[in-house]
């Protein structure tokens, strides 16, 4: 036996359903960073890969600040280096935290840009880059690499089962259970 | 007073050199090999970097095979995902290792393949993967992801002082104190 639903009943249903699931894929921008900021502080140092001329993907550990994610990463390197020739070459680039222990993976694909402000230089600058940098703040070949980041995931399977796959910025839908653990997508 | 040295003795003295320069400059591709296994032994997953077609690096964990690494790296996959394509548009990638508890780090570029021949997917299958592919070896999405590894770099701090680099390419030249403890670079 069928049983017509009113109409209106319908439009509500839909509605709230729909309602849900836009809540659900455009999460607040700042809850999204907290969130990233969250889950990688306390990961010193990160895998920083870049797109050489001749096509060559080049990855090489680079020290995180510790200071709160705020939407940009920053890294302190050598004007002369080959990342900087690279990244500014070929901007985009992918910054990777791993914490193995935990099984807690994050992969951040962003846009690279070239900062001399001395004001950043001096509010992420640190007594123990010396050993890099031994004439401090005043090398001029002392420059940062900010990375905006466009779009987060990360995996963890610590706390959940295998398998679990979700992806925030399309609505939180299961889409492959090939991931490990918990798989989260963050649009920023 | 200028002393002369008899031609012979500079010419022994030069090739002398350059034999030894040689040696260091291009070490035997098997005992590199082995080098870089032992380094990337008991390390689980690595971060596979891929660029995708609108120029973005994307990078997402991937389980390691508990195998001796010969020169190729392998990866169970579905040919069905994002990687697989992404690597097959554009087959330069990056395999990066984190160990940050021993401060180790290891970069790897190289060439993906995609590899479905059933002798190979049966050497490498172990029971646990059928989490990810419930039925297994006779699952039509699931195939091997090949990365020939043409340079591999690595930094470990552990038991190192901080500030050397080391390249084993390019005759063992320190190049770079910005890099974290020891640093080498493999051509294999």
């Amino acid at each position: 036996m069928l049983v017509r639903v009113p109409p209106e009943r319908n439009a509500v249903r839909l509605r709230a359903s729909h309602s849900l699931i836009k809540v659900m894929a455009e999460p607040d921008r700042d809850s999204e960073i907290k969130h990233f900021a969250a889950i990688i502080k306390g990961i010193r140092f990160a895998m920083l890969t870049t797109l050489e001329d001749d096509g060559t993907l080049h990855s090489r550990p680079m020290a995180t600040q510790d200071v709160e994610f705020d939407g940009d990463l920053w890294f302190f390197t050598r004007a002369d280096s080959p990342k900087v020739s690279e990244a500014s070459a070929h901007r985009q680039v992918n910054v990777s935290f791993a914490d193995p222990d935990a099984s807690k993976f994050v992969s951040a694909s962003g846009t690279a840009d070239l900062v001399r402000d001395r004001e950043k230089l001096e509010q992420y600058w640190k007594p123990a880059y010396k050993v890099f940098f031994p004439q401090g703040l005043n090398d001029p070949e002392l420059v940062l690499l900010k990375v905006k980041v466009h779009t987060a995931e990360y995996w963890d399977s610590a706390n959940t089962k295998l398998g679990r796959a979700f992806d925030f910025a399309r609505a939180y839908v299961t889409k492959d259970v090939s991931k490990l653990g918990q798989h989260a997508k963050i649009g920023l």
